[in-house]
């Protein structure tokens, strides 16, 4: 009872954050004087004109007379939305105003986000281009796996302006930097540790990439999906995903994986990892539980359950 | 020299007020606490799934859990920016930020200006409609006729919130109700007043449309482009300018139209109306100078030339 209030408690903190006082989390403010008659004829016309013609000429300057540098498009179509799955653009309204928010306050960066009510490769990829002019950076976000793919493949390619897709690049960072570390406190090495990673989308091929990058060996590294385990009776899976394909063959489900595995990498759903998985993994171990907003583990019963782990979450309220 | 002096440090405080410290003229902040681990855990994950989920379940609880409501996309594609033409929709992103800013101050507005990098009418109208998710209501901006009059509509008809074209309705509005104020203290009455109308773009036309709507006569307007006086014999024109053609057989430029005038409404280019035309307006007369940056006939000229007028121009550094 008192874990269900808790939690009761806690989603409406959440829906009473965002909708008192005005709704939201965001609002865009001038940076530059605007009481006066004179500083209004400076911001709007006609002193508008000025810059408008010098950007006209020398397209680099708009750089210097507008906002565009220092602002980034967190782009989504809501196709999957934390792992919440695909609950559509409207809907993934507040995880991309939030995402901004973190923008803003780690790194002084703004951001319009920008929820595309489209599904279609084509014409992601069309709208994104043509905004090309109003940003300095393209933040995709929540995009489903295999789409995001290509979505980010054709944008690089097609635009001047740096594009990235958070749940790839920005996952893969941190959990590779995060991953890095943890093998040194624990007293392990890259090159000889087991690591089990659940899920298949977008952030999860990324960061296996960046694992083995880093020094991981491919024949260390297993992944399941939701179908299971990635092996080479799959045929329902693209190229991408079959580079992870395992040749192990005394593996069958996550649990069979997780017999004396150092690293459990989790990008999937709430709740799949048990105690008794985590007490079948090797000794001194490290689970990166980054589903959201359920992890795979909770950290209260994963560290209840081992005392020798090292645990992270895709969560503020724990580590 | 002096005059020139003037204008060259007017453009000079122009460059430097938006170049100055931040380039542009607006940011993205929070408009709640984003200071503790908790803070954030409400803001983003895990709190943020909560209003997520409403939303998904009730598409219309965006409006309270979202800034979407108080949300506005200025959206240009840079073909008519001002008074300077098609200078490109990067070059008019000064214009749209400073649009930003001013709905921001005088309406507490929150609006993203978006660039758009097309001038295909079919391609415009997609891209609008798929941000439909993000938006409390759109705001065409600088567009040029006619593709501006095909895209409203499309978006009018094909969307669910509010779509406006600021260069129609936004001028319409303004200098209709500036109309019926200048007509009262100038004591003369709309349905015997003779109105010239210099442009035939997009805030020309409606502005016309309103003119019309609240009693001017249709024999007593009369309407150029950059290619003349509207007329019968004119074939390069759409259904819409058609409709302002005069049926007038003593008029054939400018400053014929202007003897007897009683209104001259400038929506045009800088520069057009000389001393000549305003002394050979009706008694008690009315300019609306609107071109910018430069409009039609200065402000000091215009009220040198004569002292029984009255005058509004686009700018705010005169009335």
């Amino acid at each position: 009872m008192s874990k269900n209030n808790k939690a009761s408690n806690r989603k409406q903190d959440a829906l009473d954050y965002h909708s008192s006082g005005r709704p939201g989390k965001i609002e865009v403010v001038p940076t530059k004087p605007t009481q006066s008659q004179r500083d209004l004829s400076l911001a709007y016309s006609p002193g508008v004109a000025e810059p408008c013609l010098r950007i006209a000429e020398n397209p680099e300057s708009i750089y210097k007379y507008t906002a565009k540098g220092n602002l980034v498009a967190v782009i989504s179509n809501g196709t999957a939305v934390l792992g919440l799955g695909d609950i559509g653009a409207a809907a993934g309204k507040p995880v991309m105003e939030g995402k901004g928010l973190l923008f803003k306050i780690f790194a002084d960066i703004d951001v319009f986000d920008l929820e595309l009510d489209t599904k279609n490769v084509d014409q992601f990829v069309q709208i994104v281009k043509a905004l090309e002019p109003t940003f300095g950076g393209i933040n995709l976000e929540d995009i489903a796996a295999p789409q995001c793919f290509e979505i980010e493949r054709r944008l690089k390619e097609e635009m001047k302006i740096p594009v990235m897709h958070d749940d790839q690049h920005g996952t893969a960072i941190i959990s590779g930097a995060a991953l890095m570390n943890a093998v040194e406190i624990q007293h392990k090495t890259l090159d000889t540790i087991k690591v089990v990673v659940n899920g298949a989308g977008a952030a999860a091929v990324s960061c296996s990439k960046l694992y083995l990058a880093i020094g991981v060996k491919k024949e260390n590294l297993i992944m399941f999906d939701k179908d299971g385990l990635l092996h080479h009776g799959r045929t329902d899976l693209d190229d991408i995903r079959r580079e992870f394909f395992t040749d192990r063959t005394d593996v069958k489900v996550l649990a069979d994986a997780m017999k004396g595995a150092d690293v459990f990498v989790g990008l999937s759903a709430g709740n799949v990892v048990t105690p008794e998985m985590l007490l079948a993994m090797a000794p001194n171990p490290i689970v990166f539980a980054m589903a959201n907003p359920e992890p795979e583990i909770s950290y209260d019963l994963a560290t209840q359950t081992r005392d020798d782990l090292i645990m992270a979450t895709g969560r503020s309220d724990y580590p």
